[in-house]
């Protein structure tokens, strides 16, 4: 809890809604009449609406990028490190937009909402959504707050995908793209963890076939184990070997089955918190749009071909250690728009931190993102 | 399933059963009065009892390492690729044991067999056991056999770290050590992965606290999860992506929660199979000894300590895509042992399958490793 606001930080703020009755036609096949969007913006917009910047977030973010909600808030919103005046993407510049994806569970509608159409809410009869879909709702968004093109539309990890995916579908809406941490496809060892974790919430008994919440239940345990393998894949090894080592909870081995090692404590900790959260449906959701995302697949494999319509000047970023999304993937990025002629800076930046490192403070890191975010600055007025 | 047994197999085996009335005091405390040991040989004894081999098994093996058990089975033996007459361990020149783990569910005494003291299964009651209390027990069981030194001791990964405590434990008592794919402890990371599968396993409704054999049950759901988790860490993102990349089950996209692709189906086969032949109290007991497998503790975490009492000379072979147990854990053993200025021969196998190639005839690890066992066989009698 900030004992007060710090002076680079974007100060209190209120996340917004807006109800959209434009009728969205999903990738999977059904008909969302009308949905509501969770967001937040940062900075002002400039007159003639050229300084925006949309940021995607990743499985489970939301639209709370950066500030605080209340003076009473443990922690901001989570790239508060890079978002704000005199931040990274300086909010005395550029008009930020965070908007929380459809299926989400924190605002916009998602499998918590309620269905107008029968008066129950959702749960698991909420439909598949795609990046493509999110996309498409983010465009009506940037309709709604008279925004054309953004300035940049920006994301890590599955946010990644999505800026990715914002530059092929609607070159002529954004000048730049910014690629963080991300792949053009998964694996089939992502797609293999993402299995894991949905078997474990979708065997968990209180799972009730997603309909939990009318047995006024959760998944607790499955969610939970979701969380907890999610968290290894967002670590390097080192850096849960930095943190962690084989530290023991108390001070000698007890040869049983509790806690033994600060690991184990530090795992089953992040999971009971996330999945008072967190909604288990919205997990499933997300990781099924991970999965699916793969703009290359309808250009026969051709990721080159796929990349081709991308006007965007883009930035791709990628860590070393990063074992869930390597920096082969970013460059798989990369070499498709250098085939394509165009314009692309890449940085692999050192970084023990894996995964997890996009959303961390890492100088060299913070200092090609910002150098960048500056070039764009000089392009728009104030 | 062998229309007939190959030439080059050893053959139609049976497993043995040896009952052991000298208590074993286990490193957490209890002391087991007497206890089964369940093992195979292949090939003679010699005459002066030198040409002794000893296969540690891993989480999941057991003692049938090589031949067939009947016309009818499947699958010879878990490492038949390396063990025969004419391959890399011949069973002309060595008599080769494998015994099953203390604590294991194949026929050595386990959480499923009898306690004695109770006459009732052991389930969960069934202490806690240790890489030293394996290779404590087994020694017994050389004794028995008369073979007061092996000519070797071999393992993969759990069963290399046997292998090391062998030589660390009964420096006379074993003329070489062949440590493959192991490391010197797990990682953080190792330890994250192991408790998201007991907490699966431990989670799981019919778990019942351990007794879900009184329960006329099994933690399917649990075990499975765990299986699955392990063996995304058993291959390689490469060779996973090789043997199933992203090819769908059916040929479209179904945009639901049923399997989509390949790899998907892949594992819920996997963990299908495993949960009916598995005992879960087992793989929670593995899994905990492979946690707690530390040498370097005593010595205040200094390796070259721990590995000073080794007279045995070694053989280190990793795999370049081993993420689970990395080269470079290997190359710490390594320079341990370098450091003490013991006979040390290191390979790093170029191989794609990841932890899981220490199970693969890659020719040339079967090369070194054939080569090393033929020195071996050079130095003892026929």
């Amino acid at each position: 809890m900030p004992d007060s606001i710090p002076d680079d930080s974007v100060g209190l703020v209120s996340p917004q809604l807006i109800h959209i009755d434009v009728p969205l036609t999903l990738e999977s096949g059904p008909v969302l009449s009308q949905y509501d969007l969770a967001y937040e913006t940062y900075g002002t917009l400039n007159a003639d609406a050229s300084n925006a910047i949309l940021i995607c977030h990743a499985l489970s973010g939301d639209h709370h990028v950066a500030g605080y909600h209340s003076m009473e808030d443990k922690k901001p919103g989570w790239w508060d490190n890079v978002i704000g005046p005199g931040k990274v993407i300086d909010t005395r510049h550029f008009f930020v937009v965070g908007v929380n994806n459809l299926g989400g569970c924190k605002g916009s509608t998602g499998p918590t909402s309620i269905n107008p159409e029968t008066g129950q809410v959702y749960g698991p009869d909420f439909p598949i959504v795609t990046v493509n879909d999110w996309v498409e709702s983010q465009a009506v968004l940037a309709d709604k707050l008279g925004i054309k093109q953004w300035a940049a539309v920006v994301g890590g990890s599955l946010g990644g995908m999505q800026a990715m995916q914002w530059a092929i579908s609607y070159p002529d809406r954004l000048r730049h793209v910014l690629i963080i941490a991300s792949a053009p496809k998964l694996s089939a060892q992502n797609i293999a963890f993402n299995e894991v974790a949905r078997t474990a919430i979708k065997t968990d008994p209180d799972f009730h076939e997603g309909n939990y919440l009318a047995h006024n239940t959760l998944p607790r345990t499955g969610l939970g184990l979701a969380r907890m393998l999610g968290h290894i894949t967002y670590l390097s090894d080192e850096a849960m070997g930095e943190k962690f080592g084989r530290e023991l909870r108390h001070n000698t081995i007890n040869y049983g089955f509790d806690v033994e090692f600060q690991i184990e404590s530090y795992l089953r900790y992040q999971s009971k918190t996330f999945v008072e959260k967190f909604d288990a449906n919205t997990y499933l959701l997300m990781t099924k749009a991970l999965d699916y995302f793969d703009p290359a697949k309808t250009y026969n494999d051709d990721l080159v071909k796929a990349l081709a319509p991308i006007q965007a000047k883009c930035l791709v970023i990628s860590f070393t250690t990063d074992w869930r999304f390597s920096p082969e993937r970013s460059e798989e990025i990369v070499n498709a728009l250098l085939a394509n002629n165009k314009a692309v800076t890449y940085a692999k930046i050192e970084a023990k931190q894996g995964h997890d490192a996009f959303l961390m403070p890492i100088t060299r890191y913070h200092d090609i993102f910002r150098a960048y975010m500056q070039r764009i600055a000089s392009e728009v007025p104030a």
